[in-house]
């Protein structure tokens, strides 16, 4: 299985603390060696940096624990390969331009079925399934939706009945943002949890490193983190349940939808 | 103006050499201080690195030095911002999906009048005249080839044709690429070189270095760097003329369209 990593923060806020203790199971505390990404919103932008090579190995890597790129939205992915060699082509995450924002996708989980999943706008430049879904899931909404919906609730739900479909072939936990919004669909395992004031302290699971949110923020900062699994040992993480859509703007749930 | 650099290659080659020369233009020897990017073609993948801060100060820019990624297809461009301001939606390389390839763009000049130029497919992130016209390319080419056609050269004279049309609204000096191909358009300012056996030496125009090709490659490689300038002092670069249209692969020149 990969393991996910996302943020949503109200102001540009750096992963470094949480990315630090997630690379570490990339091939140091977890069997995740066959490659990882991770891409940041900042102002309207989009980067994402990936590399085959295990994380804990990647000069990359540590550039991304060294140099605070600020952001709004942070995806990260380590991947355990099933489907599809290891190779860049196959790294998450994925992406693809729609309405003239760049959609931003990882996923943790392993489908059954999926090679008939039909294709319209978008196709996969590698092999594996997760990004067949995605080709799919971004072609069925702007299918649906030529132009981005007034109504955003419409748009979300489309989401999460087709995330409901991927569920149906498999495991389907998602990381999928748009640059506005974050969306996180749970089909077995993630959780989250929300940081503001008053901060306190964080102790990482995967590593020797603690910190002191209050040093680093302002009383207005609103910081969420989602992951697989909850990635520090002292704090009070929620798990998402299987079906679950969560939409986050601003390190808040902006909708919450369920089977 | 800003600055393109290109490489091609039959072998995986890192670009180290060139783009240490090339990093000192942004910021550096010449003016170009408003952002740089650099894409590479690996093994079916692609990935790119951009920054908006100047490539001489850039921690990631110092990491594409030393971290030597085999590519055997390179587009970097280094910008100094005329329309659309600093940020990094507005720095180059873009990238869009077609036929399931990622195709990447790097544009130096500037158009007037390319606001009519008709979207289709793909529209811009950032509000650069550049992505415009990307957009509208890669929109053209797709609606008249929804599928890659058989005969390659079909496509790539309709690509100059698109090309020469870019080229009456102003300078447009293009790097584009597939992941097999290399497409080099030039406007006002584009030039080359082929390096194979026997390797000599070669001296950077705007650093301090020097390299003995000999030690770093094996007879049969064949390497060819294309950019705005020379990039050493030493070698007999060929420059392009205006509405010169090349196609390389593997280092070597496969197609070439003149008006």
């Amino acid at each position: 299985m990969c393991e996910l990593l996302g943020m949503s923060a109200n102001v540009p806020t750096d992963i470094c603390f949480s990315f630090t203790g997630f690379l570490h199971r990339g091939g140091g505390t977890g069997p995740h060696r066959d490659g990882w990404g991770i891409a940041f919103y900042e102002a309207g932008g989009y980067r994402d940096f990936r590399d085959p090579h295990p994380s804990v190995h990647s000069p990359i890597a540590r550039l991304i624990c060294d140099y605070p790129i600020k952001s709004h939205i942070v995806i990260s992915h380590i991947r355990q390969a099933n489907v599809g060699p290891v190779r860049l082509a196959n790294t998450h995450p994925f992406t693809r331009e729609m309405w003239g924002q760049p959609w931003c996708y990882a996923h943790n989980g392993q489908l059954g079925g999926w090679e008939p999943l039909p294709l319209s706008f978008y196709r996969p430049v590698g092999d594996t399934d997760s990004e067949h879904a995605f080709c799919w899931l971004m072609g069925e909404l702007r299918r649906r939706f030529p132009e981005p919906p007034a109504a955003r609730h419409e748009l979300w739900q489309h989401l999460h009945a087709l995330c409901e479909r991927l569920r149906g072939l498999g495991v389907f936990n998602l990381l999928l943002a748009d640059g506005d919004y974050l969306y996180t669909f749970c089909s077995t395992k993630l959780a989250h949890i929300t940081r503001r004031a008053p901060f306190g302290k964080a102790s990482l699971s995967d590593a020797e490193l603690a910190v002191n949110f209050a040093e680093h923020t302002t009383p207005d900062d609103v910081v969420s983190v989602i992951a697989t699994e909850p990635l520090t040992d002292n704090e009070d993480w929620v798990r998402m349940q299987p079906g679950e859509l969560l939409v986050w703007r601003g390190g808040e749930i902006q909708g919450h939808y369920k089977t």
